[in-house]
């Protein structure tokens, strides 16, 4: 099923232990567009300014994203970040975020981005999400992700967002903070008791809650029981940025290429497997670089390997008392 | 095979978020061995002051742990730790460590605990763990825990330590800390090529690596290779003081319950599963009581519990480019 994916197409200046990278191709659309693009069809809906390049562009020509509803806004500036990493990579500061064409951003999507059966609202003002997301009433699977900076200032059009959506997917301790319950699975439940106010009949409410967990991997929590994955593990991880949207990309990009199948927790497992891997190839080089010329085949053979590597025989000896 | 375990014996008082409790049973040799007396024979060896109690000494003997071992202190006091833990139960705060007939301990092992074919070094004095580790030549199996004090204050004799066993069983913070390695898979394999110097011919160093990570479980570091398991899911996680403790006697014991078969990573794949069972009924309630009155139908249905939370199917489908 074509996926849409709306939210930042931007520049990253990033300073890393292994190095510094000045205004590289970023933002939440790009890295999930780019994960999502091995699965499916993918439109990306966002502004850029006037100094976004061709080149720019032609990575995601390449791996065959429809970007004719990027929208180059006149005299505007795309999208900046710049940030840095901690030595561990677990610790991260802003130094300068210029929203640019993003200030103003009022998603505008062609009738072929609103076609899509699939719908992934990537970090951006809740607002905006509720409105992108009314575009496709008929949507097949919707997912979300947020941040801390909308659940402090904007919580109630958040919670709004969240119930309008199937799946939500946020760093555990935004799942925590967005709930204001410690425990992660006492936080995903109640997510998952989240039902829209006033909504039409056969509104239900989201049944799929994907924490995030950085290093440590990542924890689905459905109606149906509790699912996790570690990390794929690396010894060297150089540029964490995107790592998230590559990872959504990478789940929602895989559940848009099984449209036969019902949304179990089967095909959510090897969904996560397969974000999981799609996120490791992510970290492993600055930007888009890794994931940009990746191929099919190392998707598979890491898919083969995280298999391996959380195996165990299940049968247990008989304890003593 | 019988397995002896060399650590402290203590009084805590804990404060969580769902409550208080005054000097209940605890320390690191205590918790340890009763995880791993659903496995096999345990040998405590540890100091008690005058004021240890008999009940105490009950909880022991009712998991039919061998407590000739502990020796009570005349005059003396027993170990005493006083925490409180933050709303998340990932902080914990120390209010008070009274040493007391730890201060000038000096491990005392009888013929039979210098007899038994696993050794577990809890947390204490490298120096002593080496002194142990020595009236054990033959041991089959040896593994340490250790803490950040001991990194900060006697690396030299804690690395000389580590050279000395199988297996090196930390936090991974620790592992960090210890190697300088901010990667944990890079720490792990340092760690791996530890040799101990001017070491006897036939003298390896450790083969086993395991990261505790907390709430979000652990992972296992071999040659052979990486193996990573969730903590099991809990709604309500009341106290997790000894968890780390109660994983190791859950490791340990399971490999010791297995005495013909090889170190492998199947092997030790298993026991890190009873591992992070037995850590999950250790923190769900006050001290030891949970684990106190543990049956073994419990620990093996949670094992098939653990088991269902972790499989995928691991076929990928073939990506697109």
């Amino acid at each position: 099923m074509p996926i849409t994916v709306v939210g930042s197409i931007a520049y990253d200046t990033v300073k890393t232990p292994f190095g510094e990278r000045q205004r590289m191709l970023g933002g939440a659309a790009v890295h999930f567009a780019l994960a999502a693009s091995f699965f499916d069809e993918v439109r990306v809906v966002g502004p850029v300014g006037e100094d976004f390049g061709s080149d720019q562009l032609e990575v995601l020509h390449h791996r065959e994203v429809d970007v004719s509803d990027i929208e180059r806004v006149p005299g505007g500036r795309t999208f900046f970040w710049h940030g840095e990493y901690g030595w561990d990579l677990n610790s991260r500061e802003t130094h300068d975020t210029q929203l640019g064409v993003f200030e103003g951003f009022a998603p505008k999507l062609s009738e072929r981005s609103r076609s899509s059966e699939v719908l992934f609202l990537a970090n951006i003002q809740p607002e905006l999400q509720l409105q992108v997301r009314s575009q496709l009433p008929h949507a097949r699977f919707v997912a979300l992700d947020s941040m801390n900076l909308w659940i402090e200032t904007t919580r109630d059009s958040l919670v709004a967002a969240i119930t309008s959506v199937d799946c939500v997917i946020l760093n555990d301790a935004e799942l925590r903070q967005l709930t204001g319950k410690p425990n992660l699975v006492a936080a995903a439940r109640e997510v998952l008791s989240w039902r829209p106010s006033g909504g039409s009949a056969g509104a239900r409410g989201p049944t799929v809650v994907v924490a995030k967990q950085g290093e440590y991997g990542a924890a689905l929590i459905t109606p149906e029981g509790f699912f996790a994955l570690p990390a794929y593990p690396l010894e060297t991880v150089i540029d964490p940025t995107g790592a998230g949207d590559t990872f959504a990309g990478g789940l929602v990009g895989y559940i848009a290429a099984h449209p036969t199948e019902e949304l179990t927790d089967d095909l959510l497992r090897r969904a996560m497997a397969h974000a999981t891997v799609l996120a490791s190839f992510n970290v492993e080089e600055f930007g888009t670089d890794r994931v940009a010329r990746l191929r099919g085949p190392e998707i598979v053979a890491r898919i083969h390997e995280l298999h391996a590597m959380t195996q165990f025989s299940g049968a247990p000896l008989a304890p003593r008392g």
